[in-house]
């Protein structure tokens, strides 16, 4: 129960059931990817595969999709046009340890059911998140909530060791506490959020990947974004169809506002560096323009 | 695509599988229970088991679960005391057709995942719901929206007489507008509510045991009751550690009221039927009174 | 309770109140907006306005939202990055009157509150949805789901007449049913998806706008987009720099693809039709080719 | 924005509102209670009052709640009987600051809005949770959970000693990596669960009464247990009569099993202390036997 890795045992119990399967999941089953220094996440069970989405979706459009010839193309049809209620069939449950930060961002997912390790029935481990020098930054300047550069490596260095000797401490003063028999549930306030907790997560697949939207985002915390990352591993492989499509209409795809729609119609692309400063002068708002700027240099329309 | 029964086929496909199987489960893929005159509900596919409800409370409570000793107790605990959160781990969905009224009931819980059949996409078929004549009751007078006594034998031949012949109407009408080419939208708007549709719903096992708790209850219109029951028996075979639970501290436990444990806690009983009545006069609301005395009849609490 | 318009009553009991008012919002409590024939929108109550979604953000944000200087741009910016929270901050209720299947395509959306009409408990009215000429439409062709080209006038008559008829047949049957005292809950289902029903109705501004822009959406089926019409006039003047914010990065923006990003950036904008038609031949899926044509066009990409 | 005392300001901002008024919530707009050391709680915004869910219900049952003359009795009804639906056309919206580890436990009560202070944009305050003395307690030794007797005066006057030591030394160490000017969003890792923070949320009036019944429980931890009293007693001031009857039927209710149904109904009550513990010694479960056992003696039937 304290997230060590399943035992070997698991993989014995092969069963035969009547039910669909996706081989992409099954090779994920039980198999702890690890995150960060102490976390992992890993397939706990699934229901449903691409062809599930398939099944929905010819329910709700009968003889309607006769046309759409191909699952690959329906599935890709309703993706691009966000009929996600197909996508709702398909379900996966996790098994995952992570930092309680993380956690707390995390849980702000309402759509998905949930089972944590609770610190009023158990004792907390002794396992706190510390950084690797790499994910060590600075403030970032431009972005209130963001890393930007990195810091200096005798800095770095400091910090560690900070934070190190401070789980110590906190560590210490939890069991010290709990050797005065002070109950559980308030032993554990002084540990900080760098503490590991787990929990059994479960979710469908569309609320998945509204999760990995917003957590693969390069603005999303590095910590959170490992989870995503190997939920998306796992994801791929389980309904390939399904994220391929969702990588191509909705992860790198790109969105243009009202206005820049009417920039784009009036003018002639790529356009010089110089006359698109011009040209983009009308966005009153300095953000919004940066942002544009941003989307014009990925389409490479500034030369 | 038009709801007949799974073919043969389906069956030949036993698949190879890691993941935790329910054997209760497995019997019930596919095979679909019939419910009213054209409706059925079957199992789809499901996800975990009783053991899963007991895996997720155990990551929860970590070594504080010791203490309850065996699963079973663990998932009685759980479901007596409302810890409804590990049963939320499991989940089921079902391949459902259903007039259109039933419908119209069963969408009103929202915590599940629906893909309906279509009328915009597909054409709607030539099933009407005609309830058989023991069926027909006439409204309920204590009740304002219940059903009573039965109907003169007659009047159930002329009630079923008339809804036959305006369903025949309705659809000839329907197939004639189909027939100007009239967008399919359109056309089904005179269709009624004793029409068929389908849909895959799936729902996790607390949200479809609230369901149950709603729609096996005596005043559920008799038509949704049947799903609810068709429904009912799959989950019991499914999970029926949980369902029992079920039965024990939900579906047949009775509550009461503030008011009614302080009568109960100043009096000896059981009692006669005159002192019972002096007795409950204090509650003030007719109604509440009535329903205490059913509850006192229901413990033989009034001789 | 059979959906009349609110008395005149209502309108002299203006109350003073610590709450935060939205003006533009209290100028449409109680205010029907006719929908289709015997349907009407009216706003019941509202809870927030522009203000309280800058309230809530910048609780999230903190100090870190000095910098966004102006509310009408953060809340422009917390849009644009698809921010949704501080929106769920405000919320509205409205009591609607709409045929049933308008209401069941309505009900799909099911992060809401809703309390409606019940033909178990009171009889239905004779108020059946009968479409105006103009919007009787043959079945489209290139499109499953949707209306196409005009009816010829004599057909259109043709059909309003055997619509009335049914409508009137169905009626007359329904009060014959309960003229045999049989049970309300049976008695209605033989009338048809046209009849009204009615409801309250109560969604935050997140869950509203993404309503709002499927039903706004030319691919909505008519009949619901006129209460979606209804809704967003309400909504424009009760939160008009939230929805200026919805028009401009939502419901008239667009989106691109992964593989029209790259077909963009590969090439100079505008092009003529024929370099168009060799150029997008490289997707290879002939739906999403048309797509990608239409998103040029829009844009003034072809010349 | 760190959250003390809205300003006097405020109250001078009395508008005029065509909407309902509930006179018992406008006394305790922006009013904080002060809840442990440095949080609070107050009432920011609502929506409804007890006649919005009169008018809810009367608009579903329509002519047929005619029969249930009052609205205090229809009320009392539709809860009495679950009839959850009208009350969830109220809405509060709270401004609370509380210690992380409550916000944790608050957090899983997921149908609710929320926008919380965010640690990567902003600084965290100096506001450590430190119990008072008498909070402090024993491990429970019946229960894996709670708390049980009170510690000796001077281990509690220790464990305070021992946590605000910790908590000034996590601070410094925050502060000290802000110096460094490491990033906000890793600087914060090492503060603990009793830092302080705080968050908008916005919930229906049902799903509040579902918080407050699992919060106001004496099993619920009880540093949330005194912000759930805090909500209770402006809950009870806005609603008088839902909150009535929340406490006559489910707040202080009891619910019987079938099996406990089964003794009730076999036997006569009161009864001896040595005959109890004979007849309720067919249930197997000793856990149950126990909560049964208490039970009886809640309503005097052991004697």
């Amino acid at each position: 129960m304290n997230g060590e890795q399943p035992s070997e045992r698991i993989f014995e119990n092969a069963n035969v059931s009547l039910r669909p399967i996706s081989s992409g999941a099954e090779k994920w089953l039980y198999r702890p990817i690890k995150c960060l220094d102490f976390g992992f996440v890993y397939l706990v069970d699934y229901m449903g595969n691409d062809d599930a989405i398939v099944q929905a979706a010819r329910t709700s459009y009968g003889q309607g999709t006769k046309k759409v010839s191909s699952d690959e193309g329906l599935i890709r049809y309703l993706r691009r046009h966000a009929h996600t209620t197909p996508s709702e069939m398909v379900e996966f449950k996790f098994h995952c340890k992570m930092p309680i930060f993380v956690a707390r961002q995390w849980i702000r997912h309402r759509t998905a059911n949930v089972n944590e390790y609770s610190g009023r029935y158990s004792e907390m481990l002794d396992e706190f998140y510390l950084p690797e020098p790499f994910a060590l930054k600075q403030q970032a300047s431009e972005n209130r909530q963001g890393r930007g550069d990195d810091l200096e490596p005798a800095v770095e260095q400091i910090i560690l060791d900070l934070l190190k000797e401070e789980y110590n401490r906190q560590y210490g003063l939890y069991k010290r506490l709990l050797g005065f028999n002070l109950a559980k549930e308030l032993a554990r306030i002084g540990l900080s959020l760098a503490n590991y907790t787990q929990w059994y997560w479960k979710i469908d697949l569309h609320n998945l990947m509204h999760f990995l939207r917003l957590r693969l985002d390069e603005h999303a915390q590095y910590e959170i974004r490992v989870f995503g990352e190997a939920m998306a591993k796992i994801i791929k492989d389980a309904v390939p169809i399904s994220y391929q499509a969702f990588e191509d209409y909705q992860l790198y795809a790109m969105s243009f506002s009202r206005l820049e729609l009417d920039i784009l119609s009036k003018n002639q692309w790529p356009m010089s560096k110089e006359k698109v400063a011009e040209t983009v002068s009308v966005i009153g708002n300095k953000r919004e323009r940066e942002e544009f700027l941003e989307k014009l240099k990925k389409v490479n329309f500034i030369i």
